[in-house]
């Protein structure tokens, strides 16, 4: 039997108030633990599991606590819950701070709001051996428990920061100087671009394209080429989508 | 005011089986509708908008009823529902044969089962140009709402063809012999890949990879190479994604 104020606590982690008040977020699901509990940096504080769940053999564990079914479905946010959920601590790494690197290729997401974009573009991320991600303060928090699940585990080993981009950019500038990336209409074909491995690359929300306070940043704009027919097409790209296919075309030029 | 009948009627058409039985389904909010109106083929029987719905100048519309939010809000499947609610029937282009296609470029989708998956990825073959999809049976309707909302307009102007993607790729064998390109973990890289513009290009569910049963008809097999480290990576990229990055490459080498 889990109490009261247990059920309170864990549930409220699912509102980003309190996830920042507390400093605790919350993970579901065995694949997505099993990721959690091989990373390393981060501190799990308590697993509530269904008795049916295996945990992971050769990792160290947390103390575990057993629920039923119906104390599971009430911690959980999903609507249908996953055998095991873990509380766990927000790493100092997530700071509102914005040091611009002085190498390493990162993205820059403006005003991301839908969560399983956040999360998507994370997984991204990973996959590509991105260094990080500077998110603007308005986009999703990346410990929403949707933009969790949607990273599939990459949330535990990509980098992400929440700062002013433009501060981020004028710091930059004096700076590192990395050279800064943006996709836009009056971009340049990515088939064609001089691309740089160690550079910002800049994705914007897809209803409100780059952002005119980062524009002026921008050293080389970028453009996913359409092939469709004349108007009859569609106006954009999801921006996981264009995230991948930018990132793909990084990649490609990675020593 | 409505009758509970034409709510009973639209509400059931946000289920797969009804959709079938019927031949309509439904489309939501006033930027999809647009995407509708303004696209050949579609026969839309019914309008059902709030009177602070502003309908497209220079288009030809059907009669439109107009609700009050509670009524719209008994008649959609969303949260939030926006304005606007159409009933369209699904047209004959969406037959359940596979007569193999003799050029274009053509995706092929087996078990896609997230519908916002599906609905990016018609979203990225309306981008490229793609000239159709084919679906497995067990991919997700296409006619899903969460499916129409994420492509956003684009299952206006791409044709999905469901049917049984083996049965397709023996008679292809036998006929017009496009190749076949399939994404699999022991595949060429797509940087180097010898790309056919006229092809069917396999993509499959992130979990069980490339189905076996297809897999002998597989011409060439693509990897997008990942650029993590070691064994501390994301284990696959989202199904959209990885869709979007084939496409971007077959694109580059396009004529």
């Amino acid at each position: 039997m889990i109490s009261k104020s247990v059920i309170k606590h864990v549930r409220a982690l699912h509102l980003k108030k309190f996830r920042e008040e507390t400093g605790f977020f919350v993970v579901e699901g065995p694949k997505i633990i099993f990721e959690l509990l091989r990373s390393k940096g981060w501190r799990v504080t308590n697993i509530y599991a269904l008795p049916s769940w295996l945990p992971p053999a050769g990792i160290a564990l947390p103390e575990i606590t057993f629920v039923s079914e119906k104390e599971l479905d009430q911690l959980s946010a999903l609507k249908h819950p996953n055998k095991v959920l873990a509380v766990v601590e927000i790493p100092d790494i997530i700071q509102r701070k914005c040091d611009p690197p002085n190498s390493g290729l990162f993205l820059l997401l403006d005003h991301i709001q839908d969560p399983g974009n956040l999360g998507t573009i994370i997984r991204i991320a990973d996959w590509f051996g991105l260094a990080g991600i500077f998110c603007s303060n308005d986009t999703v928090d990346c410990f929403n428990s949707k933009v969790v699940q949607a990273s599939m585990g990459s949330i535990f080993r990509v980098p992400v920061v929440y700062c002013s981009l433009s501060d981020l950019l004028i710091k930059n500038a004096e700076g590192p100087k990395l050279p800064v990336f943006g996709t836009q209409l009056d971009g340049q074909s990515i088939y064609k671009a001089d691309i740089h491995t160690d550079a910002f690359i800049i994705m914007s929300n897809e209803g409100r394209g780059l952002n005119p306070v980062l524009k002026p940043f921008v050293n080389k704009g970028l453009l996913i080429p359409s092939k469709s027919n004349g108007n009859d097409s569609a106006e954009s790209l999801n921006v996981a989508v264009a995230t991948g296919i930018v990132c793909a075309e990084f990649a490609r030029k990675m020593p």
